[in-house]
């Protein structure tokens, strides 16, 4: 049976490059990066190559990176130890409904320590209103998080303008790059945020590290106490394997971008394109300019997105139906919710991501297999013969 | 040159076994293990093959164990998470004043957030008294964190004795045994405890990953918020080839841990019982008998272990100077200040810690190019001249 993976989004495989890179600090190059002899030295000076390169493709500098160990880690660290830091100018916080949940459920512990939340809108595209943001701000606000593209619907928020409205009101903003960073160009001067987490295991590096940018001048404060490692700012020796895999994989994507864009974006454009065209009653979720070249989500009615995920799975076609860390909740996603679909519309998520293996074949694949699933699971469905029975037509 | 690795305390090098294990989940075995299709299923499935290893290890049961980074972070995630947890009970907690900094500094952040905390001393070999930790709860107690066994000198605690003490007064305990799992037999019935922290770096195991054992039934608030991952209680896309990597760094170090112990210990006691035969003013930190097999700690007096560290590094041995984690902050032991020792004699700290690679022939060469470097450091040592010309021997 042919095998496609086309859920990138939840954790793209490992560039052989990055896989050859690791390897040695997988064997005859050990020591902890910490220690004052030669094998030590040799660590550490593999991380601060990584951290270089890490900083290179984010247009940071390298002593504003620190590693963490997921994008998860990042954004905990950064909602976290930016509301610890800057508590004494106030309490208040400001995030969009479409956050990752490590991003919200950080917020929601934030709200259990005293602090005060926001939860910002979004359009029917899941698109952040600059002047939303700029209405969310009041006196006492330290500190403002929206992500730089959503990893479920693949819109790309205008977080250059959000950065404006922040900057004049003396806010600091993070924003949770981890969707994009490694496939979409990010450069933190253009972007004009303060912090912003990545992730290694979303552009072709190894799972198990990510990264937080901070803006030099920006306190923080550490989420992880004990050694000084990473300037003091994040203990626990370092994952010197996954760094210098995270630095290689940072070097790629920065060489490789235009070259990857152009590859996804075909791929993409012709599945929501032909896709819609041979289901019936499919809304195409996101932005329909505005999203990450990899990025394919679709709603399609009257059916559970987790039924035709098995039955994609059972025909060689890896997907998911919305975000990855919560799909073993069954819960309908809140950034379609947030979006203004129904719950009955949600529930009929699917998301396709492209990655650098796959092919025209494989779209060719999805859109043979597809619609004999989607009619398969409408004629079991009580509510597709419910809307057939009341005559309505379109979608 | 010859090159001797004698700091296994700070990393240990990967087993090949272990590195084999992981190849797989570094190529074509991808997948999130949240993801549900075939390629998150198989993920998940070697996920949690890994856990019922670590667990097996340990005599828990696999759904008791947290995969986690690094064993900093399973220490954070203990004091933090449990004194969160429990904090409707009351605000105290016990540590001992050997702990690793990632307890230390983890019941520091408490204390700024509003816990109380009482900091319970050890005797000259580094022990800690259980009916100190007796004397020191009160009825706001709700954690007490003592490490199985110090890194630094070696010293196994009394955890079972101090663990019928917790019981018996209703407190939860928490043990630090990052130094001691998979180098020495560790049971958590026998031990007594109720959490227990591991990391793999220490048993040749990967870097980047640790676990926390949280008993059954014991509360814990998340320190990384967000998805659903590891039972709702650690947030982040899991480490697959790490996890594998500790799964089976567990499963080696259980068949084999009676020839480890054994080789270990023979090298240990041989560079314990000459060392202070060649060089004058050697003093043996740690316990004479209770400590780790790999663990051989020394201060050698009137010279700095920094210098020492150097030049043996010059020579091709690798040694540290007290803990990896702030060896970079080259500040005294907090462990040999509380065991007793003077700034002086503390400053001297030299710590060779063996490993499966070391033989004979490696403390042949330490005991051969050692007592050289102490010398030329002694002739320029003001303290050493201070002492020949005030005409007092012995240690």
């Amino acid at each position: 049976m042919r095998r496609v993976y086309l859920d990138n989004a939840s954790t793209t495989p490992l560039a052989p490059e990055v896989r050859k890179a690791m390897m040695p600090y997988l064997g005859e190059v050990y020591g902890n990066p910490s220690s004052l002899h030669d094998w030590g030295n040799t660590a550490r000076e593999a991380v601060e190559a990584a951290r270089a390169k890490v900083a290179q493709l984010i247009g940071a500098d390298a002593g504003e990176i620190i590693f963490t160990a997921s994008g998860s880690e990042s954004n905990n660290f950064a909602l976290k130890g930016l509301a610890l830091a800057l508590q004494g100018k106030g309490k208040h916080l400001v995030v969009s409904a479409i956050e990752h949940f490590s991003v919200l459920n950080s917020a929601r512990t934030l709200e259990k320590w005293g602090f005060e939340l926001s939860l910002v809108p979004v359009d029917k595209y899941g698109v952040v209103d600059p002047e939303a943001v700029r209405k969310s701000i009041r006196k006492d606000t330290i500190l403002v998080s929206i992500m730089h593209a959503n990893g479920e619907v693949g819109t790309i928020e205008p977080v250059e303008e959000i950065a404006k409205i922040t900057r004049e009101m003396g806010v600091v903003l993070h924003t949770d790059a981890v969707a994009s960073v490694g496939n979409i160009p990010v450069d933190i001067k253009a972007l004009g945020v303060d912090v912003l987490s990545l992730a290694g295991n979303q552009f072709y590096g190894p799972m198990g590290i990510g990264a937080l940018w901070v803006r030099k001048g920006v306190r923080i404060t550490p989420l992880l106490d004990g050694g000084v490692q990473e300037g003091g700012r994040r203990a626990g020796t370092e994952n010197v394997p996954a760094i210098v895999g995270l630095g290689k994989a940072a070097e790629l994507a920065g060489k490789e971008m235009p070259t990857r864009m152009e590859h996804l974006t075909k791929l993409r454009d012709r599945l929501l394109s032909e896709l819609p065209d041979k289901i019936d009653h499919v809304v195409v979720t996101g932005h329909p300019q505005n999203r990450l070249p990899s990025n394919t989500s679709f709603c399609i009615r009257f059916i559970e997105g987790e039924a035709m995920l098995l039955l994609l799975d059972s025909q060689g076609i890896a997907v998911s139906s919305g975000s990855a860390c919560t799909s073993r909740a069954l819960k309908a996603s809140h950034v379609l919710i947030a979006m203004g679909l129904s719950h009955e519309i949600a529930q009929g998520s699917l998301l396709f991501s492209f990655g650098m293996d796959n092919t025209e074949e494989d779209v060719d694949y999805v859109l043979e297999v597809l619609p004999g699933i989607v009619d398969r699971l409408r004629q079991m469905s009580p509510l597709y013969a419910k809307f057939v029975k009341s005559g309505k037509g379109g979608n």
